[in-house]
């Protein structure tokens, strides 16, 4: 695991973009050197490894993966007007909105290049599983942001969103990796399949910590989706299990033209949400969901040994507190 | 040449994107509706036909294009704050700007879409030349607003800037054409260049008549890009080839905090123009380019008979008054 992303790590150590115009290419330059835990090109390289693939020839593709993932960040930050990203300013908050949207499409458009650094016989491949995962992306950012406007969204609607939004992008890294690899078609579909169950269950236990984490091991304030009125597993679960009077509540809470002060707004959500034990509703749907996905990579023709990596590394990823 | 237009508004007559969400794919479709002369998408069938290839193979790739060129649109008007585009409404003036922005990020996903049809035995190259298109179109655009801000633009300069935000995407059409005709690298170098040649004379004729074109054969009102306070090719000359009187007189004209009422900036423009002979100093550098890309269009190893199509289609261009 550490040694995945330590290739990753140095590879992004090296300039990705070209010199000029710097007014286009520093931002995006930024944008790649704030960080982040790097999880979508590991699963790349995991990806690949499970099959046997030279890790050497995903390593391109990898950091396509993780471009495309900061590119999405980019607009999506613009979209949803976020002045903060991991701690620092955002790009249009530093750069304005229209070096946003164009840095944002020349990332873009470098993700590809990257991916098209693969091999000409899998490329073909790949670049479908690309394709469509970037489409599934930017749908899913649409339904997010049609969502915040409607009052019906089901907790199936949510899966489905969040699926696109964030599950697709996780799936079709290990996927992409497979295919370097030469993996089969079954068995690239099934990683596949693990990953975008993670990926679910992955938001959903996100979901649990921004509203009932630990302040401290969390790392960020406590209560940020309810202070924002976003629509979260939890609220969506509240509203189609609560009482009439709870529903009424929360309803109230979230529409109110001049919102409570903060702290206070939290606890009357919270509140609701402890009387419907929603945070265990939440559990429980995300462990479904993850052992679905630790079945499907059970039943990946890889060894024993090789799947228990990617066994710690989901553990890993549901056992995360920030 | 109406045989290839045919093919490509048949073409287009097929929904290019699915039905849902119809917020994220309706305001594409609309904006592939809007119609427009279609050069491009002509380009690569064209520039497929000149090397004897299977046209139909390059339908998918040209659409690629055509798609390609309406995300740029989308995102430029959204950033030039522009109301109408061929006589309706943009995209953000519509659905607003992040309908803009995530409607334009999955067309240029959907652009590589349509160019992942392509064999995949000349896929790896064409993807290759549309990666760098994409970049150069990006590049030009963000120069296009970096000269907005700058007085130090010189002829070179605007050059670099048409080049890369006009110019490289006609040259990359063709060529993109002529590798799926599998062209040698030679023939497909020198069709890039008579495509950007003629790109970049292209525009420049296009900065001529905006101020001196005829306004019931134009189409549209003359003196737009002086309204506008846009930098051409003839503000950029006369700016380098004026006296200092005359400079005074532009920068004061382009630099009023209040504007002059239309009619009178346009018609005190236009006669620092005209004393300065601008619209012929234009009209020469046009040719000399245009005739430089007739000459890599002579060189090409192709029957005189197909190039003779791409000759007139050429001649056609530089006769348009609109």
């Amino acid at each position: 695991m550490e040694n995945y992303l330590r290739l990753i790590d140095e590879a992004l150590l090296q300039p990705q973009f070209p010199g000029e115009p710097r007014s286009l290419y520093y931002p995006a330059e930024y944008m790649m050197s704030l960080g982040g835990k790097r999880i979508r090109p590991v699963l790349v390289l995991m990806g690949c490894d499970l099959f046997g693939g030279d890790i050497s020839k995903a390593l391109q593709p990898a950091l396509a993966v993780e471009v495309f993932h900061n590119f999405s960040l980019v607009h999506d930050d613009l979209m949803d007007n976020a002045a903060l990203r991991r701690g620092k300013e955002t790009v249009h908050t530093r750069w304005g909105r229209d070096i946003a949207i164009l840095s944002g499409d020349v990332m873009l458009v470098h993700a590809y290049e990257l991916l098209a650094k693969a091999e000409g016989k899998v490329l073909p491949q790949i670049l479908s599983v690309f394709n469509e995962l970037a489409k599934r992306v930017c749908e899913g950012q649409q339904l997010d942001m049609d969502f915040q406007q409607r009052n019906d969204v089901t907790e199936k609607d949510y899966l489905k969103m969040i699926g696109l939004k964030t599950a697709a992008l996780l799936g079709g890294s290990f996927k992409i990796g497979a295919l370097i690899a030469e993996a089969n078609p079954e068995d690239a579909a099934k990683i596949y399949d693990f990953g975008y169950g993670l990926g679910t269950a992955f938001q959903l236990h996100d979901d649990i910590l921004d509203t009932f984490g630990d302040e401290e091991t969390f790392g960020k304030k406590i209560g940020g989706d309810i202070i924002e009125n976003k629509k979260t597993y939890l609220t969506i679960k509240a509203l189609e299990v609560g009482t009439a009077e709870q529903v009424t509540e929360l309803e109230h809470l979230y529409n109110l033209i001049n919102p409570l002060p903060p702290e206070e707004k939290i606890k009357r959500v919270k509140k609701v949400f402890e009387e419907l034990n929603i945070a265990n509703l939440a559990l429980q749907k995300r462990d479904e969901i993850y052992n679905n996905s630790i079945q499907k990579l059970e039943s990946i023709a890889a060894t024993t040994e090789k799947k228990n990596i990617l066994l710690a590394f989901a553990e890993g990823l549901m056992q995360r507190v920030k």
